[in-house]
């Protein structure tokens, strides 16, 4: 990649390249014969302009509204820990024996109700905030790079994939730089009593994922709606906001979110373990400088990045169309679209294998070094890539944004033709970025329950007694439930929205053959309208089964169902995302035509690419809805119950008690 | 069902009705119309008959030919079992102290290594009995309902219904004596010695589950490829005899399988609980009692049964036409393929949601009357009613055979639409099937894997350690990697078949106008050599996953593995079994036409209906191949961790030890 920036110049070649430039890689060959295209023309600066700003106007509106009604259940929410918390001892203000260092004297469980409620509201909010600037940021890339690919595709990557670091480093940044200053707060009044003052941080995680939750599912369900608009009525500027903030908002709330997780997952278990009682406050510290380095300082932190970097290259050699998966895809859409969905679910299903077996090994192998700690320090050293998981993650969705506006705006043909070819990488990228989330996710989740059960106060979990095995098998279906959910959301979405498509052209006089402009506005409204009000039940499911199980069938019910929400998640959340991009680049493949295989099954409209259509189509709802959800269903669930465990290791369990 | 046989009566009313018929019920009218229908035409029958003995050999060949290669393997394993169980004790004659009841000398390993071989072959023979004779019996069902069928609906029902009931009674009774026989038999070596006998006998549920496996993945590839052949160019006697070697002898198999399990685990879980060191020989057969006499004798029978009826509603629900969900799919046919699929992925993953709960349920009752035994037990109520079940799973294949022979033999289209009627109800009929089937699977797995660990000498299974918690996240992911091996196998076979197809239309002159015949026999081995290539690979998964991580990695990572393939597996078992059914039966309704809401959709040939058979396409591998497997998959590999517990306690577990 380091090369790409030499390579796209401004070199103009005429049409006849001489004959040192066939001699050269085809690579080399390609940018050579690049064209500056319509560099002088004003209007369409100005064009890009405007339609830059319809977006972000867009976005933002829809994040507004968003953030109103979810603002609404944080507070709720927020009012709910304080009180199931405060009322472990009774809201006692004495101080009382810790759980771990029998000898010493820990705060009054008021003082953690209170300080996990700011901390929950802090994650909720620097989540909020990492989602809007994100957002902010990806929508001036977008008009930015349209503009740049004029000059070339190397110049309209380097911006595109610089956008995406800026904001990576940004997001990464402001989540460490909040978590370490509302640690040294709570630390003037927590003192050296590490057990509590962690145990209050986890709040931040809770926060931060809940933030992300619904931002992954509302984001997703508006951009898959808008897209199916977008299809049938050429690009509008909701699809536009839609990539903006389901891919760009809601994907920066889930990584800042695991990141918060992992970070307290840590500090938790070290503050658990004889790290906390014996070693100074810098030691304590060390998994925040872990992530603020991206050093290897540890064997852990090499297991995690090894797993994740095993993950990413299993994710592109199964969603690249350079590799035979996808290609065999393609190929099946020459007997239908039948034929292309039971090979892209079984190329899926088929992705799991290795990523589960990098996440065993890497789970096994620091868990013997370090035990829960290890694992913890393990998904944090997956993380440690964050800012470039972000912005291999961003550049995806603002390489095809930046073909929107260049289509929107009128430009060449050319033009379009660069910056597909950047967002056929894209979708790539974005599989692999998907990847490291949900490898991180799984170490994330298992380290945080790892801490529940410590602070839970449970000894084992034993498979083979009914209450955890009920909760094992009953935990394994939410992920089922959870999709099944946001897929048929999305359907139904896209239902409204292509009736409404239907209704304009029917209506508008002069809209079928381009002379009238359709009611933009309306499109917006529907695709707003149905992600706030679909996001609520698969929200409120993830978010109150934790307190349901606790408050009703106590701790050990609860442990079945989080492990087995995570060992079940985990695989559905691999195998949709991995399908889903497999089908989107099949698509591309044929429509590409590069290679002598691909002409065969295309061009555009021939039966194998309606076929292909189909399987993207189908795809849309599993890779950017329901997958990239999953993953934070399982994160969401442990950091939950690990903030409520005292109140369920008091008075949970109700029914069994009967 | 009962009122059904007076009703489909020889009645014969003229073309316009009496009023009298327009004030009775639709059923009553629908069935005072039929008339009898070329009933002396003895040609028709002549020609049933020859395609009934076409189809009966054809299916006779390839389960000769299935038995050939799957009898290899058995052997190969047969001599597996022997060396490896004989080398617990270093193959020595003498009497061993007991396991679980230390003042008592037990037979030594050697004689639980030759019974268990034994057992082994013995519950292999009887499943291959059991699957050739349900295939014979099914084939001479399967004309005999075409030829009733022109004197009316109900009577080719009955017909179909009593042939399905004749095949489930003896098959059921067969699985019972062999059984009963054999622990007479062994039990005049081992005497008292209870532990040792039925620890052999288990051998017998292994090999009947063994076989089931090889069933239906073999018969399942074999008839969906043939259904694709026949999908092309119209029905053909491959289609006919996959339908009878997949759906019938796969399932007879299967069914016996889950029965001679779920006996052998009440068996070898009372023989190691205080029942086996107080109670008589009466008291020990107490599961054979209840499986031979489907009486409710106890909680723990009615809890397994209830639970089974529940999955059975909600099935007929999901996957009936006549409600809400299947019209809803058939429904978004209307904006293409693309949504159904969606709509009927989220169907099939929403279904999963009750049946869970009430296996949860089931387990917890149970478990808390009488520990794994009272599991075991509620296995079996569930499968008290195997002959019934088995009854009206052969119904269906049965239905939709009499409907193929209609159309070979020419039979009018009044005929045709009466044997698609009964096809329609068949659909329901077998995803009620499997959903007892999953059902009791569920149960029969952790009964096994409970009996397990206890003979493995595990105390606890604690997901918090690592070597658990590996084996759980890998063992959730096996059923993915085995439904892709299945579903690929499906698609390649198919696509074999379709490029077979095409070449005969271009190279056979006249076959395109009808005037020539489409050579049979090729299609009928494309059939025949992918299912028997394409079975051993997912063979060799299941049957070779539990040798491996016992031998290596030890027992408790192996009963990781099991409850990670139990809790994962069943739901993708009961998602896919649903989503294919649904699908089906959403083309279905579109193409009956029987509702106004229907009529908008159709008719056949229409754009809704085209999505709708895109839909129908896929759903085949998940319903027929894939989703009935896993039952098998699941059930099977916790079997034969039973059988080799006492080598793995011994010898397994290697790479730890290093």
């Amino acid at each position: 990649m380091a090369l790409l920036p030499d390579l796209g110049t401004e070199i103009v070649i005429p049409g006849n390249a001489p004959p040192f430039a066939t001699s050269c890689s085809p690579l080399v060959h390609d940018y050579l014969i690049e064209e500056e295209d319509g560099i002088n023309d004003h209007g369409v600066v100005v064009k890009c302009a405007e339609i830059q700003s319809a977006i972000s106007e867009g976005a933002t509106s829809f994040l507004f509204t968003e953030y109103q009604y979810v603002g609404i259940f944080m507070i709720a929410f927020a009012i709910l820990i304080f009180l199931f918390l405060g009322s472990v001892e009774g809201f006692s203000t004495k101080s009382q024996q810790c759980t771990f260092n029998k000898e010493k004297l820990c705060k009054p469980a008021l003082a953690t109700a209170i300080f996990s409620t700011v901390s929950f509201l802090l994650g909720a909010f620097t989540s909020v905030v990492s989602g809007f600037l994100g957002m902010k940021i990806a929508t001036y890339a977008n008009a930015r790079t349209t503009l740049e690919a004029r000059k070339g595709v190397g110049k309209a990557f380097i911006t595109a994939f610089r956008s995406g670091a800026v904001m990576g480093f940004l997001l990464a940044a402001n989540g460490l730089l909040v978590l370490y200053i509302a640690i040294n707060l709570f630390k003037l009044y927590y003192g050296d009593d590490w057990e509590g003052l962690f145990e209050a941080i986890t709040g931040y995680g809770l926060g931060g994922s809940s933030m992300a939750l619904f931002g992954r599912v509302g984001g997703g369900i508006y951009t898959k709606a808008a897209d199916v608009g977008a299809d049938l009525v050429g690009k509008v500027i909701a699809d536009n906001v839609g990539d903006n903030v389901g891919d760009i908002a809601g994907m920066g709330s889930d990584l800042f979110g695991s990141y918060a997780e992992s970070s307290c997952a840590a500090l938790v278990v070290a503050s658990i373990s004889s790290f906390g009682m014996t070693h100074d406050f810098t030691a304590m510290c060390y998994p925040l400088l872990i992530s603020s380095m991206g050093i290897l300082l540890f064997l852990c932190v090499c297991v995690g990045l090894w797993a994740g970097l095993i993950i990413g290259f299993v994710t592109e050699y199964y969603t690249s169309n350079a590799y035979s998966p996808v290609q065999d895809v393609a190929d099946s859409c020459r007997t239908g679209a039948a034929t292309n969905v039971i090979f892209g679910l079984a190329l899926g299903y088929k992705s799991v294998i290795i990523p589960i077996f990098a996440i065993a090994i890497s789970i096994f192998v620091s868990f013997s070094f370090a035990a829960m700690y290890g694992i913890a320090v393990a998904a944090l050293g997956m993380l440690s890539t964050i800012a470039t998981g972000l912005a291999i993650d961003a550049y995806g969705p603002i390489s095809d944004n930046a073909g929107g506006i260049a289509e929107m705006a009128g430009m060449s043909h050319r033009i379009r033709e660069r910056t597909d070819a950047l967002d056929a990488a894209g979708n790539t990228t974005a599989a692999i970025g998907k990847g490291f989330a949900i490898g991180s996710a799984a170490l994330v989740s298992l380290a945080l329950f790892g801490a529940f059960v410590s602070r839970a106060s449970i000894s084992t979990v034993d498979v083979l007694t009914p209450k955890v095995f009920i909760g094992l098998i009953v935990g394994a279906m939410l992920p089922y439930w959870f999709s099944a959910m946001t897929m048929k959301s999305v359907g139904s979405a896209a239902l409204k929205m292509v009736e409404e498509v239907r209704r304009q052209f029917n209506t508008i006089p002069g809209l079928m053959e381009g002379h009238a402009k359709p009611d933009y506005a309306t499109c917006v409204k529907i695709s707003t309208d149905a992600s706030i009000k679909e996001m609520i039940p698969p929200g409120a499911l993830v978010m109150l089964t934790p307190l349901i199980v606790g408050i009703f069938f106590g701790v050990e019910t609860l442990s079945g169902v989080l492990a087995g929400s995570l060992v079940s998640g985990v695989q559905i959340a691999i195998s949709a995302s991995n399908t889903g991009g497999a089908w989107d680049n099949a698509k591309k493949y044929i429509e590409a035509g590069a290679s002598e295989h691909a002409r065969t099954l295309g061009p555009k409209g021939s039966e194998p690419h309606k076929a292909a259509v189909i399987g993207d189509t189908i795809g849309d709802p599993l890779k950017d809805t329901s997958g990239p959800s999953l993953n934070i269903l399982i994160k969401l669930m442990a950091v939950e119950s690990l903030v409520f465990a005292p109140f369920f290791a008091t008075h949970g369990g109700l029914l069994f008690k009967l």
